[in-house]
Protein backbone atom coordinates (compact mmCIF):
# COMPACT_ATOMS: atom_id res chain seq x y z
CA UNK A 1 0.00 0.00 0.00
CA UNK A 2 1.02 3.11 -0.58
CA UNK A 3 2.42 5.80 2.10
CA UNK A 4 0.05 8.68 2.74
CA UNK A 5 2.70 11.44 1.61
CA UNK A 6 2.70 9.42 -1.95
CA UNK A 7 -1.01 10.20 -2.32
CA UNK A 8 -0.28 13.54 -2.29
CA UNK A 9 0.16 15.67 -5.14
CA UNK A 10 2.69 18.12 -5.30
CA UNK A 11 3.87 20.59 -7.85
CA UNK A 12 6.52 21.22 -10.79
CA UNK A 13 8.04 22.46 -7.92
CA UNK A 14 7.85 19.83 -5.85
CA UNK A 15 5.02 21.82 -3.43
CA UNK A 16 1.85 21.50 -1.88
CA UNK A 17 0.17 24.56 -0.70
CA UNK A 18 -0.84 24.43 2.83
CA UNK A 19 -3.52 25.75 5.23
CA UNK A 20 -2.90 26.55 9.07
CA UNK A 21 -5.78 26.94 11.13
CA UNK A 22 -6.35 27.51 14.92
CA UNK A 23 -8.15 24.76 16.29
CA UNK A 24 -9.48 26.33 18.89
CA UNK A 25 -11.35 29.20 16.98
CA UNK A 26 -10.95 28.43 13.20
CA UNK A 27 -9.21 31.28 12.87
CA UNK A 28 -7.33 31.20 9.79
CA UNK A 29 -3.79 31.45 10.37
CA UNK A 30 -1.52 31.46 7.48
CA UNK A 31 -0.99 29.72 4.07
CA UNK A 32 2.52 28.35 3.01
CA UNK A 33 3.98 25.81 1.55
CA UNK A 34 5.55 21.97 2.31
CA UNK A 35 7.98 19.74 0.20
CA UNK A 36 7.81 16.08 0.81
CA UNK A 37 9.93 16.28 3.69
CA UNK A 38 8.10 19.17 5.31
CA UNK A 39 5.09 17.10 5.42
CA UNK A 40 7.06 13.85 6.46
CA UNK A 41 8.72 16.33 9.18
CA UNK A 42 5.38 17.61 10.09
CA UNK A 43 3.72 14.36 10.52
CA UNK A 44 6.11 12.62 12.78
CA UNK A 45 6.92 15.42 14.78
CA UNK A 46 3.67 17.00 14.95
CA UNK A 47 4.92 20.73 14.49
CA UNK A 48 4.40 22.02 11.30
CA UNK A 49 7.52 22.72 9.03
CA UNK A 50 7.56 24.44 6.11
CA UNK A 51 9.50 24.94 2.84
CA UNK A 52 10.22 28.10 2.77
CA UNK A 53 10.82 29.33 -1.05
CA UNK A 54 12.66 32.55 -0.15
CA UNK A 55 15.64 30.61 2.17
CA UNK A 56 15.16 27.33 -0.48
CA UNK A 57 15.15 25.40 3.04
CA UNK A 58 13.07 23.31 5.10
CA UNK A 59 11.98 25.43 8.38
CA UNK A 60 10.79 24.52 11.27
CA UNK A 61 7.39 27.08 11.98
CA UNK A 62 8.38 29.05 14.92
CA UNK A 63 12.41 27.83 15.16
CA UNK A 64 13.35 31.39 15.52
CA UNK A 65 10.43 32.22 18.01
CA UNK A 66 9.61 29.71 19.71
CA UNK A 67 6.21 30.06 18.32
CA UNK A 68 5.24 26.91 17.26
CA UNK A 69 1.95 25.32 15.64
CA UNK A 70 0.99 21.70 17.38
CA UNK A 71 -0.39 20.08 14.77
CA UNK A 72 -3.99 18.65 16.13
CA UNK A 73 -5.81 17.28 12.88
CA UNK A 74 -4.56 17.10 9.41
CA UNK A 75 -6.69 16.99 6.52
CA UNK A 76 -6.33 16.50 2.55
CA UNK A 77 -8.73 18.41 -0.04
CA UNK A 78 -10.33 16.09 -2.71
CA UNK A 79 -7.68 16.43 -5.50
CA UNK A 80 -4.91 15.41 -2.65
CA UNK A 81 -3.19 18.64 -3.91
CA UNK A 82 -3.68 21.26 -0.91
CA UNK A 83 -3.60 20.09 3.12
CA UNK A 84 -5.00 21.95 5.95
CA UNK A 85 -3.51 21.94 9.24
CA UNK A 86 -5.79 22.51 12.58
CA UNK A 87 -2.75 23.55 15.60
CA UNK A 88 -2.53 24.89 18.72
CA UNK A 89 -0.93 28.12 17.73
CA UNK A 90 1.90 29.21 20.49
CA UNK A 91 1.42 33.17 20.84
CA UNK A 92 1.21 34.22 17.22
CA UNK A 93 1.41 32.86 13.46
CA UNK A 94 2.73 35.76 12.13
CA UNK A 95 6.02 37.68 11.99
CA UNK A 96 4.83 40.92 11.92
CA UNK A 97 3.00 40.12 15.99
CA UNK A 98 -0.55 39.53 14.76
CA UNK A 99 -1.97 36.04 15.43
CA UNK A 100 -3.24 35.32 11.99
CA UNK A 101 -1.24 36.78 8.89
CA UNK A 102 -4.49 38.00 7.44
CA UNK A 103 -4.81 40.87 9.82
CA UNK A 104 -5.54 43.10 6.50
CA UNK A 105 -8.76 43.68 5.16
CA UNK A 106 -10.37 45.34 2.54
CA UNK A 107 -12.24 48.17 2.62
CA UNK A 108 -14.80 48.89 -0.25
CA UNK A 109 -15.98 52.07 0.81
CA UNK A 110 -12.28 53.76 1.04
CA UNK A 111 -10.78 50.67 -1.84
CA UNK A 112 -7.92 50.45 0.86
CA UNK A 113 -6.36 47.50 2.87
CA UNK A 114 -6.71 48.65 6.72
CA UNK A 115 -5.20 46.78 9.59
CA UNK A 116 -8.35 45.47 11.64
CA UNK A 117 -6.49 43.30 13.85
CA UNK A 118 -3.94 44.05 17.18
CA UNK A 119 -0.55 42.80 17.46
CA UNK A 120 -0.11 40.35 20.58
CA UNK A 121 4.03 40.23 20.62
CA UNK A 122 6.25 42.80 19.57
CA UNK A 123 9.14 41.83 17.01
CA UNK A 124 11.37 43.59 17.35
CA UNK A 125 11.54 42.31 20.94
CA UNK A 126 11.21 38.88 20.08
CA UNK A 127 13.33 38.63 16.98
CA UNK A 128 15.68 41.42 18.75
CA UNK A 129 17.21 38.39 20.94
CA UNK A 130 18.31 36.74 17.85
CA UNK A 131 20.35 39.57 15.68
CA UNK B 1 -2.80 56.07 -4.91
CA UNK B 2 -2.54 53.15 -6.36
CA UNK B 3 -5.66 50.72 -6.62
CA UNK B 4 -6.02 47.54 -4.04
CA UNK B 5 -5.09 45.12 -7.12
CA UNK B 6 -1.97 46.82 -7.11
CA UNK B 7 -0.83 46.09 -3.92
CA UNK B 8 -1.36 42.55 -4.07
CA UNK B 9 2.00 40.28 -5.13
CA UNK B 10 0.77 37.79 -7.80
CA UNK B 11 3.37 34.99 -8.53
CA UNK B 12 5.32 34.75 -11.90
CA UNK B 13 2.42 33.24 -13.48
CA UNK B 14 0.42 35.99 -12.67
CA UNK B 15 -1.98 34.28 -10.54
CA UNK B 16 -2.10 34.64 -6.64
CA UNK B 17 -3.84 31.63 -4.42
CA UNK B 18 -6.64 32.26 -2.19
CA UNK B 19 -8.40 30.42 0.45
CA UNK B 20 -12.57 30.73 1.27
CA UNK B 21 -13.91 30.53 4.41
CA UNK B 22 -17.41 29.40 5.88
CA UNK B 23 -18.17 33.21 7.71
CA UNK B 24 -21.26 31.13 9.24
CA UNK B 25 -19.06 28.59 11.14
CA UNK B 26 -15.51 29.12 10.05
CA UNK B 27 -15.26 26.13 7.98
CA UNK B 28 -12.38 26.23 5.64
CA UNK B 29 -14.09 25.55 2.34
CA UNK B 30 -11.48 25.06 -0.38
CA UNK B 31 -7.89 26.69 -1.75
CA UNK B 32 -8.14 27.92 -5.18
CA UNK B 33 -6.34 30.47 -7.34
CA UNK B 34 -7.62 34.29 -8.69
CA UNK B 35 -5.58 36.26 -11.55
CA UNK B 36 -5.68 39.80 -11.55
CA UNK B 37 -9.37 39.50 -13.51
CA UNK B 38 -10.82 37.30 -11.10
CA UNK B 39 -9.65 39.09 -8.06
CA UNK B 40 -11.63 41.98 -9.99
CA UNK B 41 -14.26 40.29 -11.13
CA UNK B 42 -14.90 38.90 -7.34
CA UNK B 43 -14.57 42.46 -5.88
CA UNK B 44 -16.94 44.23 -8.37
CA UNK B 45 -19.74 41.39 -8.28
CA UNK B 46 -19.45 39.78 -4.65
CA UNK B 47 -19.19 36.67 -6.16
CA UNK B 48 -16.03 34.29 -6.33
CA UNK B 49 -14.71 34.29 -9.57
CA UNK B 50 -11.29 31.77 -10.14
CA UNK B 51 -8.81 31.07 -12.58
CA UNK B 52 -9.06 27.85 -13.50
CA UNK B 53 -5.36 26.36 -14.33
CA UNK B 54 -7.12 23.21 -16.01
CA UNK B 55 -9.11 25.01 -18.10
CA UNK B 56 -6.77 28.22 -18.45
CA UNK B 57 -9.68 30.39 -18.08
CA UNK B 58 -11.93 32.80 -15.67
CA UNK B 59 -14.43 31.01 -13.89
CA UNK B 60 -17.52 31.84 -12.06
CA UNK B 61 -17.41 29.57 -8.60
CA UNK B 62 -20.69 27.50 -8.92
CA UNK B 63 -21.05 28.68 -12.79
CA UNK B 64 -22.61 25.18 -13.19
CA UNK B 65 -24.12 23.85 -10.17
CA UNK B 66 -25.25 27.52 -8.74
CA UNK B 67 -23.50 27.05 -5.92
CA UNK B 68 -22.17 30.57 -5.47
CA UNK B 69 -19.34 31.87 -3.13
CA UNK B 70 -21.34 35.57 -1.98
CA UNK B 71 -18.03 37.54 -0.67
CA UNK B 72 -18.60 39.32 3.15
CA UNK B 73 -15.55 39.82 3.82
CA UNK B 74 -11.73 39.45 2.14
CA UNK B 75 -8.69 39.75 3.53
CA UNK B 76 -4.89 39.87 2.36
CA UNK B 77 -1.98 38.13 4.47
CA UNK B 78 1.04 40.15 5.80
CA UNK B 79 2.67 39.57 2.54
CA UNK B 80 0.04 40.64 0.33
CA UNK B 81 0.78 37.34 -1.67
CA UNK B 82 -2.31 35.24 -0.27
CA UNK B 83 -6.50 36.86 -0.04
CA UNK B 84 -8.74 35.09 2.00
CA UNK B 85 -12.73 35.70 1.66
CA UNK B 86 -15.21 34.56 4.12
CA UNK B 87 -18.15 33.91 2.06
CA UNK B 88 -22.11 32.56 2.30
CA UNK B 89 -21.48 29.57 0.89
CA UNK B 90 -24.69 28.11 -1.31
CA UNK B 91 -25.16 24.34 -0.68
CA UNK B 92 -21.63 23.80 -0.98
CA UNK B 93 -17.97 24.52 -2.19
CA UNK B 94 -17.06 21.20 -3.36
CA UNK B 95 -17.71 19.18 -6.84
CA UNK B 96 -17.89 16.00 -4.83
CA UNK B 97 -20.93 17.07 -2.90
CA UNK B 98 -19.32 17.85 0.56
CA UNK B 99 -19.74 20.99 1.51
CA UNK B 100 -15.71 21.70 2.04
CA UNK B 101 -13.11 20.09 -0.28
CA UNK B 102 -11.10 19.16 2.81
CA UNK B 103 -13.01 15.99 3.73
CA UNK B 104 -10.17 13.87 3.96
CA UNK B 105 -8.47 13.08 7.30
CA UNK B 106 -5.45 12.02 7.80
CA UNK B 107 -5.19 8.94 10.55
CA UNK B 108 -2.16 8.42 12.31
CA UNK B 109 -3.21 5.10 13.46
CA UNK B 110 -3.68 3.34 10.18
CA UNK B 111 -1.71 5.75 7.86
CA UNK B 112 -4.86 6.48 5.59
CA UNK B 113 -6.76 9.52 4.66
CA UNK B 114 -10.22 9.24 5.64
CA UNK B 115 -13.59 10.55 4.47
CA UNK B 116 -14.81 12.24 7.81
CA UNK B 117 -17.57 14.66 6.54
CA UNK B 118 -20.72 13.31 4.51
CA UNK B 119 -22.11 14.89 1.46
CA UNK B 120 -24.65 17.25 1.08
CA UNK B 121 -26.01 17.03 -2.28
CA UNK B 122 -25.55 14.34 -5.00
CA UNK B 123 -22.80 15.34 -7.50
CA UNK B 124 -24.49 13.12 -10.46
CA UNK B 125 -28.01 14.47 -9.81
CA UNK B 126 -26.59 18.20 -9.83
CA UNK B 127 -24.33 17.48 -12.61
CA UNK B 128 -26.11 15.26 -14.61
CA UNK B 129 -28.16 18.23 -15.43
CA UNK B 130 -25.94 19.79 -17.52
CA UNK B 131 -24.49 16.62 -19.83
Amino acid sequence: MSKPIDQLKFDDKGLIPIIVQDIANGQVLMMAWMNREAVQKTLETGKVHTYSRSRGRLALKGESSGHFQLVREVRADCDRDVLLFKCEQVVAACHEGYRSCFYLQYDPASGVWKTVESKVFDPDAVYQKLK
